[in-house]
C-alpha cells in the first residue's frame, strides 16, 4: 500500500532494527518508529504502536532475528516477546518460525523475512477469495482495523474491499469507531480515505441499528485467534455485530490467514482475553483544535473501569472464514481442512446466517 | 436526589425562568443554566443541556408556561418547543398537558408543576415496582443515562437500583459509556458515584462479552418512546444489548413512565429516529489534564459520519416494561392494559428471555 505515493508496509527490517509505522499517532501524524533492541520491539507491541494479530507475528519474528544479530540471549528474547500480548496466536507462530531456523543470525533473518512475505501473500490471497462475496456497491460493516496496518500490505477484512475497489465494484464500508482505542475511527477511516474507498464512520452502538434497518449487506472482520471448533476471538464489540447479523440474516464473515488458527485452542472459551489498562476506557486520545495530540478524561475522577480487549464469536454465528486457501466453514471440520489443505480451486459454499427473531 | 448535600432536581421553575443542571458540562462542573425565553428553553433541549425523555417533557411543559407568563404567542411557543427533538413522545405530552389548562399563565404554570410532580411520583413508583427484580448483589447492565438527571428525582432504569441500594441489597451496575455523547461515562457514573452505588465503566462494545461470560444478571434501560405493540426506542446501542441478553437468557427490562408510551405509534418501525450532528461522532468532549473542558477529534479530517441517536428494540426481546403502575408485558395487550390500568397490587409475571443460540 502507498502512503503519500510511497510503497509502505506497516513494519519492516532495516540495518538499525525493526522499523514500523507508529499506529498510536495516526491519523494525526505519519511517524516511523525504530526498535533497536528486543525490549524496544516488545514495548512497541505492548503499547500498540504496532498492532493487529498478523502484524504482531511479523514484528515478533523480526524481533527474534534482531536478538540473534545483536547477540541477545535467544531464550530470553523469545520469552520477552512471547509475553507481550496474550490473545493473538500469530505472535508465537512468528517466534516459532524464526526459532526453527536455528541459532544463526542470517538464517533467523531469512526466516523472519520468509514469514513476513508469506503473510503478504496470504493477505493478497484472502482478498482474492473474499472478492467472491462482493457485488456492485456491496455495503460492508467492519470493526476495528483489519487493513494493511494490521496485516502487511493488504489486510484481512479490508483485503477483499481493496480488491473489490480495484475491480470497479465501488464497495462501501461502515466503519465502527471501536472504542476504547478507536482503531476504526483513526486507522480504518484513514486507510480507506487514502485508498479512495467510500466509507462512513459510526459509533459502536449504531452497528445493530444499521443492520436492522437493512443498510448492511455483509459484516466482515479480522480475528486475533481462531479455535479448533471455529470460534473466533476478535476486537471487543465484534460479538454483538455477529448477533445482530444473525438476527437479520446478514452474513458475518471472518477474514484471517491460517496463522491465526490455533488448533491447540479447542473452543473459544479457552481463549485468554487480554484485559488492558482501564485508562483506555476512562480517556480518549485525539487531536485538539490546533491539531496537536491531546487526551481528554470522559468519566468522573475515581470511576472504576474494565477493559477487555477482545471477545469471542461462536463459530455458529460465522458464515465462513476467508483464508488464503479459500473460504472455509467455521466448524471443526472446516478448521481441520484449512490446516491440512492446499489452496482450493473454488470457494466452499458459505453457510448463510440463520433467520431473524425480530 | 442530593448534589453536595443539597436536594436537587434536574430542572425546576423559578421566577426568572426555567432553571436546569447543564448536563453538557457534567461531571466536570455542576453548573445551573437558566432559560428566560421559549427560544432558550428550546435551545437547552436541542443542545442536550437537558436530556432524557421524561425530563424533556417536564422542561417543555415549563417552557409553555413561561410563554404564557411572558406573553409570547402560545401557538408559536408550542410549535417551537415541539420541533426540538423528534423521538421522545414525552415532549408532546408535556406540552399538551399545559395547553389543556387553557390560556391563563397561572393555570399553565400549575399544569406544568402538576406534570412535573406526576413524573416524580411515577419515577418513585417505577423504582418500587422494579425492586422486585433485585436480589442481594444483583449485577445490572445499563446504557446511557436513565437516572435522576433524565427523570426528575429518581430516574427510570436507575430508580430500582437506588431503591435496591437503600434496601441494603448492594446492587452493582455495569455502565456502558454510550458514545457518542458519553452519557454513561459522564452522567450515570457520576450519579452512581454520588449515591455510593458500586459500578464499573465499560466501552460500549464490551456489553455483549460480559453478558456472554455470565457477569450480568439483568439488563435495564430507559426508553424514549414505546410503541403500541411494545417495541421501544432508546439510546443508540440499546438494541444490541437486548440481542445479547436474549442470546444468553438474561432478562432485558425497560423502565419508563406511561408518558413514554405513544399508542398512536403502532410499531417501532414508525418511530422517527433522530439523526444528530456527525461531529458528535467525529469528536469527543471531556476534560483535559488541567481539568478544563476540551474536545478532541478522533478521525481523519473529512471523514463522513452518521449519527443516529436512537434504535428500536422489538417488544419480543423485552422481558417487561417497568411502569408506575407495575411491570407490564411488552405486547399490544400489555401496552393497552398499561394505558387503561390503575396501579396493580402486584407485578405481572415477567416473561423471561428465551434460550441461547450459542
Amino acid at each position: 500500500m502507498k502512503v503519500g505515493g510511497q510503497d509502505t508496509r506497516a513494519a519492516w527490517w532495516s540495518d538499525e532494527g525493526v522499523r514500523y509505522l507508529d499506529q498510536r499517532v495516526l491519523p494525526g501524524r505519519v511517524a516511523i518508529g525504530l526498535a533497536r533492541t528486543v525490549e524496544e520491539v516488545a514495548r512497541a507491541i505492548e503499547t500498540m504502536a504496532v498492532r493487529g494479530a498478523p502484524l504482531i507475528g511479523v514484528v515478533a519474528a523480526y524481533g527474534l532475528a534482531l536478538a540473534a544479530r545483536r547477540g541477545e540471549a535467544a531464550e530470553a528474547a523469545y520469552a520477552r516477546l512471547a509475553r507481550t500480548r496474550p490473545t493473538a496466536v500469530n505472535l508465537w507462530k512468528g517466534l516459532d518460525a524464526v526459532q526453527a531456523a536455528g541459532p544463526g543470525a542470517q538464517a533467523r533473518l531469512a526466516a523472519a523475512r520468509a514469514f513476513d512475505d508469506a503473510e503478504v501473500a496470504a493477505a493478497e490471497a484472502i482478498g482474492r477469495h473474499g472478492l467472491a462475496l462482493f457485488r456492485r456497491g456491496t455495503r460492508v460493516l467492519t470493526h476495528c482495523n483489519a487493513g494493511w496496518l494490521a496485516v502487511q500490505d493488504w489486510g484481512t477484512a479490508l483485503a477483499p474491499v481493496y480488491q473489490a475497489a480495484r475491480a470497479g465494484l465501488e464497495p462501501f464500508v461502515w466503519v465502527s469507531e471501536t472504542r476504547p482505542r478507536l482503531q476504526g475511527a483513526r486507522l480504518t477511516a484513514w486507510e480507506l480515505g487514502e485508498e479512495g474507498v467510500a466509507h462512513t464512520l459510526i459509533a459502536d452502538g449504531a452497528a445493530a441499528h444499521l443492520i436492522q434497518r437493512g443498510r448492511v449487506d455483509l459484516v466482515l472482520t479480522g480475528a486475533d485467534r481462531i479455535a479448533a471448533n471455529g470460534d473466533a476471538a476478535n476486537k471487543i464489540g465484534t460479538y454483538s455485530r455477529a448477533l445482530a447479523a444473525q438476527a437479520h440474516g446478514v452474513p458475518f464473515f471472518i477474514a484471517a490467514p491460517r496463522t491465526t488458527i490455533d488448533p491447540a485452542t479447542l473452543t473459544g472459551a479457552d481463549i485468554v482475553i487480554e484485559e488492558r489498562d482501564p485508562d483506555e476506557v476512562l480517556t480518549v486520545e485525539g487531536l485538539d483544535e490546533a491539531g496537536k495530540p491531546a487526551r481528554v478524561r470522559v468519566a468522573p475522577a475515581g470511576t472504576p473501569a474494565l477493559n477487555p480487549a477482545f471477545d469471542v464469536t461462536p463459530g455458529a454465528l460465522i458464515a465462513g472464514i476467508i483464508t488464503e486457501i479459500g473460504i472455509v466453514p467455521a466448524t471443526a471440520e472446516g478448521i481441520a481442512g484449512a490446516m491440512s489443505g492446499a489452496e482450493r480451486t473454488e470457494s466452499a459454499t458459505p453457510r448463510t446466517a440463520s433467520g431473524s427473531p425480530s
